[in-house]
């Protein structure tokens, strides 16, 4: 997917809504563990419930790893029944990979055409040649990581080296390297008043915020900060949508709050005319 | 397996080699191709020809993943193998994994629960909170990287804040986390002459050392400024070792190319009377 063809979704369906689809067993609703592939029907049920409310979807890969061979199985099945079914909703791979330059390629692969993700968040520590494998995928994003929205961030990423901050440092470097046009990055929603100084750097890029609502974002103070004349936010909300309900009901009340974070964003779009 | 466990089997073999098992079906011999599970069939061979020689094995996560389900299969079949006839081995998932909290639990289910590896390596650029999950699994091992082989090491890592390169600020910030004993280090045998600092900071992990070899590393510089009086090293060879041959004969060679690095190995332990 092109970065224009997001951005017309977005406006489109008036939403730059991500819905992380983090799927813990120990949370779903308890009916569904008599299914034979439980993740994917509760997958599968939150989309055809909320697809027309976001155009993002973002598996996280630990909650499917976490599961072996049947987890696997299962995201396969969840990245193949968007691609089959929605195939204009954005799709990301969370999965903060990075390694040697051979190594990554191999991740790419994994994840841009074995798995066909349109994007995959990618560490930043190793380095551009760590990073340049991802960027080499035509139509395909990779989404740095910056700024995260963990107190962890404040271990290194927030530390200064030349009067800088590390992660404008990676944001800064990471637009050097080739094929930079296919990057975005992770920014969290609990540090809001960063995105000022972050869009003085990127003014153009995506940003993807995870961290409103269960977090503590405000969805005003970012798209105060954050949003451009492209929009260039995707918001994420995690277990705020998709545990809304452990009832037969779930999927249509994480619609509801699905809808109450669209509705948000479309006031939004409107008052910035976009 | 506990750290003192893997001391001990450094001295019995004489060995402190690791072998990565970054399998590329492109780079093994063809004949395997033909095996129901040509990946598990090259390990299998190379680990029935080689576990004499070595005391861990590390298969990179990015190889398995390119193969999707098959690939993860694949992996699982070797770390099994791994477990029930070699239990006295160090098993490595490298997989560079990290992120907030709760996800990072996930992932430290994945590799030390399900697929019951003895540690795992993990990207340190999220912080404490991404990296203390894993630290609570008892005799398993976080190798936190630090100091990475590869050219973007040079993008972030060695910059200086407060006056002290990134690495160096990982290494003294996660001696203070909860459970950091069970912290192991990745430092790249490119810089050998850096051990000698880092011994400073962390005298008493383990490090384990990529880059000996293919990415140019000496292993007497390194045991010379990283080995301490338990050793303290795990020197990573992965394709020099793996790839040394595509004949029928491939094991017996990549077991060649492992007897003349352990056989080295054995000389600076012999000298160090360890």
């Amino acid at each position: 997917m092109t970065t224009n063809q997001l951005v017309e979704e977005i406006k489109k369906k008036k939403s730059f809504l991500c819905i992380g689809l983090d799927v813990d067993l120990n949370k779903i609703p308890k009916h569904l563990l008599k299914e034979e592939d439980p993740i994917f029907a509760f997958n599968k049920a939150i989309i055809d419930a909320t697809h027309h409310l976001c155009v993002a979807y973002k598996p996280n890969t630990a909650f499917y790893e976490a599961y072996g061979l049947k987890g696997w199985q299962a995201l396969e099945k969840t990245i193949n029944y968007l691609n089959e079914n929605h195939p204009e909703i954005f799709t990301i791979a969370d999965a903060k990979r990075g390694d040697i330059g051979n190594t990554s390629t191999m991740y790419a692969k994994a994840f841009f055409e074995d798995l066909a993700f349109d994007s995959v968040t990618v560490a930043p520590y190793m380095g551009k040649d760590s990073v340049e494998p991802f960027l080499a995928f035509e139509n395909k994003h990779t989404i740095l990581l910056a700024l995260t929205s963990n107190q962890g961030a404040f271990d290194f990423q927030t530390k200064t080296i030349e009067g800088k901050e590390v992660y404008k440092q990676v944001l800064e470097t990471s637009k050097t390297w080739t094929n930079s046009e296919n990057l975005m990055y992770v920014v969290g929603a609990t540090k809001a008043e960063y995105l000022a100084d972050i869009r003085k750097i990127i003014p153009n890029r995506f940003l993807l915020v995870p961290g409103v609502g269960a977090q503590g974002g405000n969805l005003q103070d970012v798209c105060k900060y954050g949003m451009n004349e492209s929009v260039g936010l995707l918001i994420n909300s995690s277990r705020g949508i998709i545990y809304a309900s452990t009832d037969a009901t779930f999927a249509q009340e994480a619609a509801q709050k699905a809808e109450k974070l669209q509705q948000e964003m479309a006031e939004v779009l409107n008052a910035a005319s976009l």
